[in-house]
């Protein structure tokens, strides 16, 4: 048996910087097809590419029995009047369980179940560890005027499928209206 | 498929507490044999049987596929100069890792391999988070002056060997001499 060596990552509660980490970034071009408001996207990026969040891995291999783990940033933004968030997937391995442990704002967690029939919006706050049990695709959302930072926890096996929601979308929205967040159904989801 | 629910539980970061959970103690008197010192152990519980941990657990199902996790509160003390800690454990299913988040407060992270033959020392500070890897035993020390708290997750169906330990104990223990936090090597320490 090979054993891998024990190590410390440190993370910012404040900034949600990961050190040392592996760091993705997404703009709102890697993510516009998501979003309702199309001529709104296409204003936006006419002016400007927002970096809308920023992922940091800490290394681990993605092997059974080992666990990933990074953190999360969620800028604070919207496009028309549906706020920042991110592109959300399955797990390849499916059924495995995550974790979402918020560090700092406000946001909301979209979850569904694989054929998209079943959703459920939980509230990420300081302190809420969210759980996303197996098979539930997942995606996040800044509601709040600061980053939302999570740190998330999950099988290092597991894999993405992000073509899943390229093709279904999430069932539904997260949206400002009269300065209330509100969740709305999608119009655009497709049944998987 | 059956589709388990998301849900949320709640973490303070300052007291540990984790809610809804399910709270285990352990008293001095649980785990008095491990420390180094057996006259002073004796001469401690004579007067009194302080509460050394805490462990508040989400309510997981057991099984492939999930995470459990849990906040771990050490209170600050000492039996003689060696600081309080965890019982540690092996994981009956030895193969899988485990992290620890901490939250607050200031501690080690004694890891061993099966056989003992090597050992890994963390320090643990707010933000650091420890990793585990699969099949390391781990016992966590609290050497600072506040409760020493973090946040736990690891494989749902896992399970713990203390067992192991009870027979082997850790090769290393934290004790403080001049004031000073150090690592020696635990004259007890039986190979496995």
């Amino acid at each position: 048996m090979k054993l891998f060596r024990p190590f410390n990552v440190v993370v910012d509660f404040e900034t949600g910087n990961l050190t040392p980490g592996k760091k993705i970034t997404r703009y709102l071009s890697d993510i516009q097809h998501f979003f309702l408001d199309k001529e709104k996207v296409k204003a936006v990026l006419a002016k400007e590419n927002p970096l809308v969040y920023e992922v940091i891995y800490a290394e681990v291999p993605e092997e059974p029995g080992h666990l990933a783990h990074c953190t999360t940033i969620i800028y604070p933004g919207k496009v028309g009047n549906e706020f920042f968030f991110t592109k959300g997937h399955l797990h390849e391995k499916l059924e495995t369980a995550e974790i979402y442990f918020t560090l700092k704002g406000q946001g909301r967690l979209i979850m569904a179940s694989p054929d998209g029939e079943e959703c459920e919006v939980l509230e990420m706050f300081p302190g809420s560890a969210s759980y996303i049990p197996p098979s539930w695709s997942h995606r996040s959302v800044n509601v709040g005027g600061e980053p939302l930072i999570f740190y998330c926890i999950f099988f290092a096996d597991a894999g993405h499928d992000y073509a899943t929601i390229d093709k279904t979308g999430f069932p539904k929205v997260v949206l400002e209206r009269n300065g209330e967040v509100v969740v709305e159904n999608n119009p655009n989801w497709k049944k998987a």
